[in-house]
């Protein structure tokens, strides 16, 4: 039973980092509404007056301030906080070891540059940065030394181990989704999903926790403040501001609604593989571009550059475009604000959606009612408002008419090209909303095909035909067509709109974009993986060679082994060892070991270099004679000190092993690794076939794996870069074309 | 690309899966409405006229008929079948084997047990049996060779294999829940967290797609059949009939509803470790009592007589209960059937709850609504008809007084022991129904005592004191109290009801109930596993000696595994094969091979039970001549032929051994079983610590792990038996006792 009580230091800091990644989701959300909000207000007049051109200047003066922090920030302050983070961040779960991705520089960095971008107006969104952000709280808080007052408060030192460090990040970045989008359940299984590689129904269990919390946290204090100012609701969740994108009428569903959902699925599938294509291609080609530059400052400058100009392109469409629209009537929708006091009904507020379009007022009918002769631009409307508000446009029921084919055509141009360009840029921008968006704007358009053909109906039966319904589930489609994500994306859905009723139309796009999305390339975020070389092991390995899958069952262990191993033994000599350090940059060491002197050295264990540092900082446990039978006058490290992985100061280190190195007094001193050593290290022999050593590899969470023969003699050891599959795609092909395919009687010489 | 393709006939089995599962969860529902109906429908003129007597001897009459062909059926027919046969298909997802828990007799039995004990009376649901029925439609489906008309159709052999048997297996139980639920993603997820043991994404997302057409099927067939009448409406989902408890007005939400739902988890947690507490000891008893009876078809007798009598008594409560309470007025609700026809509306049709209530006429008003006097009986809304209206009328919003105290409390007294008596009873029976029912009916409970303190609250500020609400929270917490499920229970809670509104407060008193609840035992299916003995291996090992939790890092693999295993050589006599066989009831040998012959014997891989068999039904891969060189002469079975999971027809096998033991000239006949040996086992050495290996072995998969020593020499073997807590509880314990803890040193002995 004490087992569940002794855990509770665990649920604080799970409960602590939901609490913390929960404000910092707020903030995010509200920096951004307030600094959108202000940058229009300053505007307004010129475009009331239809004047395009100031307001571009204005917008783009104010966007390039904006962008150029932003982008500065991520350049010159925080090289790894660019783009989203993401890919990093499942790097690092997969057990990649990345550097800088979880410091307080990049934190501050990632915050403010994604707060700017998407204030700014290009089209992006802080989703991708939010994940990030909530991971570096949970490997701040657990990992760290916090200090209050020059005070040392207790810290977690039980939890500096990497399986721990590793559920901390999952929680974190699982929290971050909840934050973002009110939505625990699916902030939990994204993370499951697509960031964690190694989890189990405890941590899950944990998440659940983390996740609540935070979007708890997010719900409290957005109740109460709503752009920085007290609404005197405090602790009040109305159901419209907790569900991003509420549904609020269910429509009966015919069977007939299938055919247009496999239709926006498989549409969503391709056009989500060509943006994949498209942002991979773009990336490339800006990586390309970049390494011609050979000066560093330059090379940067570009790069500042590179976005600024996203930005003048993004400006430009977005200030210009509505120019071309005439406006619309507003009928009951879109509902500005619903916090929207009584009082100012007869001078309603201005809407950037309103854009040019002349000023309407409100005037109170006979029968109570209030009626408004107001009119928006369509495109203001889509592209000039944040992608959150333009979801929440599309996605309304029962507006059949209200976004005409121009508007949404062209709003899906801009937007998917535009945010292909973004994404990849040096901002820290995140690409959920884009997806939604996307997938809302094309899922309209087919809805509204279906009700130019069959007009609108009022109809129980025909309830159906609504471009609502087919925004919802194209957004769904073509987040699927881009991420390949299925169980996490259907729930986020249905937390985000409450609307369970179209749950197998979802589900049923969102599983044929998947499939016809894989037809044609990886996800994205695969895809980005292997853009940034992050040694990322899948949980299957696939392995292509010449457009054919090779069957790893049909090669051993040995093929892609590394041979020449830098064995120890049991007793080693410390001038030796600091050598071994010094020179090489391996992580681990197999440890041999000799029962007899006539028989050969058998694999004993492994130990890491970290140990071998901790134990060479402490010259206690070195041993001064070399003779056999005092093997235990050295006093022992205790379990705590060697655990603990940070590694030692690293200056001292290479002084300490140079010292080793040369003093000669070292060459007579021994240490005796037996009591250090992971007698548990698990092995694999020689002739086990290739896919069977990735499985226990990659489902034991292994760094090194020591391959031994029959006799359990070392003869090669595999390592996580050996096991990615471009690298066993170049072992294997290689050997392929050379015809050297081992037979296995070759075992048994 | 062509590995999705490759594929397809795994997509196929899954979609027919769930389209058979989705048609078998329909006919499971409608049979048992239909059958409810039918019953009351004939004691509807004794009730009316208030002859409470003749109701009970019909009532009973009936049930007992049902009862006794249900129990029969269980005890007699398929002994699998009782009483969920959750557990066991949890077991065998688990790797253990156990014998008929899919095949067609427990199918048909398991079916129609299930429907007649729901539709007797019985405090108990569907849902487990229907897990079971979907576990084992996914086997029989995918490891069956199906005849029609004598002709074999295409069988998927490919699919006869125990990763893949499993895969199925897991798709099937998963669309079983989402049939019965409509929760798709719920189903799915219930699976992934409690039923399997094993997957991976990929598996994850298959299930995903079987879900999908199960959710799917139900939907279709339902929408247009009704209690077996054509509705007229096929291909019409209507969101009344496919969101099973709809919550129609979503709740603002104020913080200090949270303060009544941490009560509700807390409450949940005590009241659902009760409930297992109070399961586990009748069935023991019961085990106890039945087993003190020696002949066995008294036994059956006795166990069919038990269910009798558990009917009685429910029959009992259900028909003279509502005897003591008055009729309340209808005011909106409870609504009666959603597709009652227009025309019935001046003679409405007597409904269940209205019991022996003055039958009510409705008027139409002077405004064309409608208006009725007609008035029911609580305590026959909530007993007598079935689990699922009951929970309907429970969870429904602004209905703050529709139930009092008094009825409330009845019927959660008498359901909760009814149906803890109900679950292990020798019917097939789910518990997910009464588990949401009973949490149901205490959060009324408390969500009445705040209205009772704080008045029925029209403001907007204070709708959640709404005991529909709490009704909801308290489902949920008992159901989490006493299955400890999280996450799938919250997405089944979301997709039953359409309320991701009160998200938050359901998560929270699920947390706090599984927190409760485990502290004081563990969960309903872990219990039942365990009472049952079936050998299953949690993800971790938690051993517990004396109230005191064993560090397993401190034992090692040699204190669990077996001494003297039998090995095989690599060129073995068939005599002695068949000996071996014949003795021996292992599933699994080593095999042993000497490289030079003054070298000792290493661990080469092992050969299951099952290829031996094979080998030796074969005698053509028989060797003849007992000299080393004529090794290649025998010719090879197919990898094909070896690795079809299906045991030989066990009474030629025993003949077939008998003649190799006892015919001479098998004594020099020989078999190379190299090219049949899995090369690529893992082993472990004999000093790898307790915990390690536990975890190897059970994130690999295992079946029999290889204990080897430092020169790869065979010391012992571990089975999934050895690993088992209760195993490892007896066996450490005595080690502890005796305090014969290993040190380390022994190893370099």
């Amino acid at each position: 039973e004490s087992k569940a009580l002794m855990d509770w230091d665990r649920w604080l800091v799970m409960g602590i980092i939901g609490i913390i990644v929960g404000t910092v989701g707020f903030l995010i959300h509200q920096i951004i509404d307030y600094l959108i909000k202000l940058k229009w207000e300053l505007v307004k007049n010129y475009i009331q007056k239809g004047n395009f051109h100031m307001t571009w200047l204005y917008i783009l003066g104010i966007g390039l301030a904006m962008i150029i922090v932003s982008s500065g920030l991520v350049v010159f302050f925080c090289p790894t906080g660019a783009p989203s983070g993401l890919p990093e961040v499942i790097g690092f779960l997969n057990g990649a070891s990345i550097q800088h991705i979880f410091n307080i520089r990049t934190f501050v960095g990632t915050f403010v540059s994604c707060v700017l971008a998407v204030a700014s107006g290009l089209f992006c969104g802080p989703e991708g940065p939010m994940i990030h952000l909530g991971a570096i709280i949970g490997y701040g808080l657990s990992q760290s030394k916090p200090k209050i007052l020059g005070m040392n408060l207790p810290s977690f030192t039980r939890f500096w181990n990497s399986a721990d460090k590793r559920n901390f990040v999952t929680a974190g970045a699982g929290a971050g989704i909840a934050s973002v989008f009110h939505a625990p359940v699916g902030g939990l299984l994204f993370t499951l999903e697509e960031v964690a590689s190694f989890w189990d129904i405890k941590l899950a269990w944990q998440t659940f926790f983390c996740c609540m919390t935070a979007a708890f946290t997010t719900d409290l204090i957005s109740s109460s403040l709503c752009g920085f100012v007290y609404r005197g609701q405090f602790g009040f969740f109305k159901a419209e501001m907790r569900i991003l994108f509420w549904v609020k009428n269910l429509l009966d569903m015919s069977v007939l609604a299938f055919v247009p959902a496999i239709f926006l699925g498989i549409l969503g599938g391709l056009l989500g593989a060509l943006f994949v294509f498209l942002n991979i291609r773009i990336n490339r080609l800006r990586m390309w571009f970049f390494n011609t530059i050979p000066k560093t400052s330059l090379r940067k400058t570009a790069k500042l550059l590179e976005s600024v100009l996203v930005l003048v392109l993004t400006i430009t469409a977005t200030v210009y475009l509505p120019y071309f629209f005439h406006c619309t009537p507003v009928k009951n929708l879109p509902e500005f604000e619903p916090s929207t006091k009584p009082e100012n009904i007869s001078q309603p507020t201005w809407h950037i959606s309103e854009y040019n379009c002349p000023l309407g007022t409100i005037q109170t009918g006979p029968d109570g009612a209030n009626y408004s002769n107001r009119s928006f631009n369509e495109a203001a409307a889509l592209l000039a408002e944040n992608g959150m508000r333009g979801i929440t446009y599309l996605f309304r029921r029962g507006t059949h008419e209200e976004f005409g084919y121009a508007s949404l055509f062209t709003a899906l141009v801009f937007y998917f090209l535009l945010s292909c360009l973004t994404a990849g840029s040096a901002i820290a921008s995140g690409l959920v909303i884009p997806m939604l968006y996307t997938g809302a704007l094309y899922g309209r358009i087919v809805g509204l095909i279906l009700v130019s053909i069959l007009g609108v109906q009022t109809d129980e039966h025909s309830a159906w035909i609504d471009p609502g319904l087919f925004a919802a589930v194209g957004a769904a489609s073509f987040f699927s067509g881009v991420s390949r994500l299925t169980i996490s994306l259907t729930v986020i859905m249905v937390e985000i709109t409450n609307d369970v009723q179209s749950l197998l139309l979802i589900m049923l796009a969102v599983m044929l974009a998947k499939m016809v999305g894989d037809w044609f390339n990886m996800s994205l975020y695969s895809s980005l993986l292997k853009l940034k070389s992050i040694p990322y092991l899948d949980a299957e390995p696939f392995v292509c060679h010449r457009k054919k899958w090779l069957n790893l069952e049909l090669f051993a262990a040995r093929d892609v082994m590394k041979l020449h191993v830098r064995v120890l033994h049991v007793r080693e000599n410390i001038a030796f060892l600091a050598q071994l350090l010094a020179n090489t940059s391996h992580s681990g060491f197999p440890v041999v070991y000799k029962s007899k002197p006539d028989q050969a050295e058998v694999f004993l264990g492994t130990i890491t270099r970290l140990e071998l540092c901790v134990l060479l900082e402490n010259e206690a446990v070195f041993e001064k004679e070399t003779t056999e039978d005092s093997e235990s006058c050295a006093p022992l490290l205790s379990y705590q000190k060697i655990r603990v992985e940070k590694l030692p100061n690293q200056q001292r280190m290479t002084m300490l092993l140079g010292r080793y190195t040369t003093d000669p007094q070292y060459q007579q001193r021994f240490i005796n690794l037996e009591p250090y050593i992971n007698k548990s290290a698990v092995s694999v022999q020689a002739h086990f076939s290739l896919q069977r050593t990735y499985i226990i590899f990659r489902s034991l969470g292994l760094r090194h794996l020591t391959v031994v023969d029959l006799q359990n003699q070392v003869v090669g050891i595999i390592t996580r870069k050996d096991l990615i599959s471009l690298q066993l795609e170049e072992k294997l092909g290689l050997q392929q074309s050379s015809n050297q395919l081992h037979s296995d009687d070759e075992l048994l010489d």
